[in-house]
């Protein structure tokens, strides 16, 4: 799912150019056209005719300045750290080297600054570094969080997910246990979500992350739905502000993405919705404007207040914002700072 | 759906027997055929041969005891008034009554002391009184919140839904919001539970209800599954048990139903699994023995701790025991101590 | 939905401009924002700004050249009408019109000559006349038949429905009825099968439709699938094609639509799948380039032979080649026609 | 799910008794308590604390007169066979010996005379021998065409299925493909189809089966449902029977379970409804009384006529009538007719 996503996401990039396809032996000599199955969006002849190659480390460093790198979680660990040896930039989803010392979960409206950390990676002399991006339930409520930690103080964030089943790739998760049903287990999901939140949002500094003190506490579930994750929120905040300082804050929230106009940015990156029923996969997994950030915004919706707490709900794509999208921007915020 | 599941739990019942059906005039008139639709459950011939009549209150009166309640909301209020005004004893699932002053919202595991309170009902010297069940939402989670209370002194609850299509009634949910889809608002919905919650386990005393002093914070979302309410939780108690001692609280509870025996009382009211990514809908909603009972009890699963709360899914059947099954069985714990 | 389709293929048409929105009370004096829930399309915000009206005969026709109408059937019969006497070009998808004498089912691809028979409409003197498109499962299939049929000579269509909720309408279907079954029944659609396309496969000369003598065989059900009429077919015909003559066929349909160049005609009809398993709702009911296009193609898949039957699946979109879209081509048709 | 069947309809058997139960080395040594989730079923506790053996053929021979076969297709071939070489009567629910020339395909109220065929099996002297059941889309509507073909004439069937999930087995279809969508494709399912029903609806004389004549167009879809195939159906007869003689034929239908009364027989094997959106899935799928027979009734609706030919719905349950249950009827046929 992964890895057709960032084929949509760099078909007609205005920076990058794809110049090869690489898998593990299963999809090796295929054409694309044979795996290429994504939902919303036609792609061209010319993209379909590509045909997919085994991964070869030292061909890849030859040809590519970047590699992206949607691979299984097994294959990720040594394989990207084989490419950042050979010189190769790594802009990874998988989540082997999230939690490396020197490298960094970047959200570039969030924390482009950790992007220092990549400088203390033993390959960049040579050119190569690792950049992840976070896990997609994480990601979603990453800018908000963000934003609000900065404007009120965050201390404590109650999240129940309910995610969607691309989440798990394909075959994935099983109909049987998908049709009318929700599984309320995603293994790793919540470690995940109260280690990274606070991982991106610290800091970094003497050559070393240091991690945001406010706590995570997760509850991770599958539901039926297709693409876009939504997650229930229960915030703790040093401050008390008014519903409408909370929508302020989040309404005009905006980052380096859309400072510098990368292409991916969405114009802006947190749509709060006034409808009472809203956000909802069907309608709010693909915001974001324009058509290349289609699926990069997150959205919230239902700000509430309740004992001293706020209360929201948050949805973002989880294959694009927090997949495919992610890395990409990450790559676009390097291009046009001139780290590439 | 109510009313599907009223029929169901009282059919071939050893303490009750049905003397009429009743509805607005909408289905005056038809045969029960017409009308049932459970999907697990088998009618027998002589139970679809009934007609359902046009609600008639001084005729309800004359011939009826009890009168169980699964009316709309907008009409409930006035009608069970009159029922209770004409001598009937009503166990309703609307919520019109609920946060009246002498009427309680009665479990039998969790409140039965609670029942002192229809004395104070100005009917009740007639024989008339109005007891209502809580919310399908607040049903799910009372018991095991109660068992947990009573032994580690609750301070907070953070409870998000995955709350069922049949809770809507039907036609409900349009097809088109529920497939591939989670709506993240239930009208009133988390209002109720975080009110109806604090006087289930308060106390009743003075000829007034004490609310407990928990606070509870709910999200609720309507996902695609048939039956069965899922919850997820974060918990803040006053000790810090283990999670052993959390399960062992949560397993060994009992109440005066299953002291008593009642018919729709299951062995074990509160169940908890061991798996990974259980209780699940499709497996757990129906859950409780013996048949009679399937669909009473509620499971509980994954209990994790996580910075100082305690985290945990529940799951139970919305329109039995969070519907029709906890009218019967209210009905039938005044029936075994004599108050009917 | 029929009504959101149409807004969405007619923003920024090249032909068309959107003059007014005109509603039934229901809707009188919302703005646009309120009731577009498109899921695959993202309006401008222009687009969202406008309000929706009250019907005004008069006042439609004081403005609109053209007329296109997604009313619900009970008043579409009289309103389309009124708007025809009063001079108006009416494209109805509704169904009221549509076995009329005068009033051609138009699928621009299938049956252009039909136009021949709105000068023999009474109103057409002063400008006014009704065009209808066929219901969406024969739209799904007309263009495939006619080709076939043309080719080959075609006697029979055995033909099951899989049809999508969005053909409903909303709320339409309830999800109770929809997650995890299939209901087979929908009202009238097989009679609409078995009468439109052979009324649409026919000639139009002498003032009269001459129906084609092919019988059509059809049981319709509604699946859970969102958008998109997925269609079972035996086919039975005077030659006995090869597989492979069948699908040069297929694929090399073109009509005047692709011969005019028409806004939202697709450049490829009638697309053929080789794949085993297509075509299906999520990848292909969008099929159709260019841009413009997407959502009018019909895709066939599973072509084989049978006991001297022929075997398929067809799919096409039910609310843009099957709705709007249908009813937007058939107006492109008679502009670029000069009809218009 | 087939043997999660096997074991429901063999608990607490009048006739069987559960010796053992084996299964491929992947299974072995596991409780059953962790493998069993079957949705509409509580097992008994002694039943969920039997372990699974891995397949000892001899083992199996010492100890069982009779085995239930429910293994994957690529194993049931060799391994039916040797138990067969060992004098065990195997009930298969596998697909591997169906077209074996003295193997039937029994429906013990189609065709109990195909038991002859055995006494020509090889094995059968030392008592070993293989009785096959249909594939689960056959076997759903043999027992109505049976009953057509004997009072009508049965020439052509023209059937298009929406078959359930739970006949890929787990983890089968991956949910990516089942939510809010319809796969037009089950491998070699349309070609069973048409060669199991005329063996079945066949007869068997001086050795040999000779195939029934009518033929079978079969168009197989999977739609999102979990249990209980639908099928769409258009037929020929010689006769031109009313509709109301047909459903006559079909309500009036009985066989040989229901005259010896044998334990899964329903009373009344196909059920007509009258309803005009009937059958469904989760109201029909398990229809069938007493309670040990649910599940093992088929239901048929929509009767009409339409040029010449007749149409109807038909429903049936795929791993119950359509898989396990098929099988245990099957081998109680034979007991009560002191066979085994």
């Amino acid at each position: 799912m992964i890895g057709q996503r960032f084929i949509q996401m760099l078909e007609d990039h205005p920076y990058f150019e794809i110049e090869g396809l690489y898998a593990s032996e299963r999809s090796n000599g295929k054409r694309l056209s044979e795996v290429l199955k994504v939902r919303d969006h036609v792609y061209k002849d010319e993209t379909m005719d590509r045909e997919i190659e085994t991964m070869d480390i030292s061909k890849i460093a030859a040809n590519c300045r970047v590699a992206f790198s949607g691979i299984p979680s097994d294959l990720a660990g040594p394989t990207e750290t084989q490419l950042a040896d050979a010189g190769v930039a790594v802009f990874t989803n998988a989540g082997s080297h999230r939690m490396d010392p020197n490298v960094p979960i970047l959200i570039p409206e969030v924390n482009p600054g950790h992007l220092e950390s990549i400088k203390d990676q033993a390959t960049y002399a040579n050119g190569g570094f690792i950049v992840t991006n976070a896990n997609c339930s994480s990601t979603g409520i990453a800018a908000p969080l963000a934003a609000m930690d900065n404007a009120f103080g965050l201390k404590q964030v109650f999240v129940s997910t309910y995610q969607a089943l691309s989440g798990a790739g394909y075959p994935g998760v099983p109909s049987l246990d998908a049709v009318g049903n929700v599984v309320p287990y995603i293994g790793g999901e919540e470690e995940k979500m109260e280690s990274e939140l606070a991982k991106m949002l610290g800091t970094y500094s003497d050559g070393a992350f240091h991690f945001a003190d406010f706590k995570v506490m997760a509850n991770c579930a599958r539901v039926p739905v297709v693409d876009g994750h939504l997650e229930s929120l229960v915030l703790d905040f040093e401050a008390q502000p008014t519903l409408e300082e909370l929508e302020a804050c989040l309404t005009g929230f905006r980052g380096e993405p859309q400072t510098l106009g990368l292409p991916s940015a969405p114009e802006q990156p947190i749509i709060v919705r006034s409808e009472s029923n809203r956000p909802q996969p069907v309608f709010d997994a693909m915001a974001g404007r324009p058509e290349r950030a289609r699926g990069m915004a997150v959205t919230i919706g239902r700000l509430r207040q309740s004992n001293g707490y706020y209360k929201a709900f948050a949805m973002s794509h989880n294959t694009l914002r927090g997949g495919a999208g992610g890395s990409v921007l990450n790559a676009e915020l390097m291009k046009a700072k001139g780290l590439l």
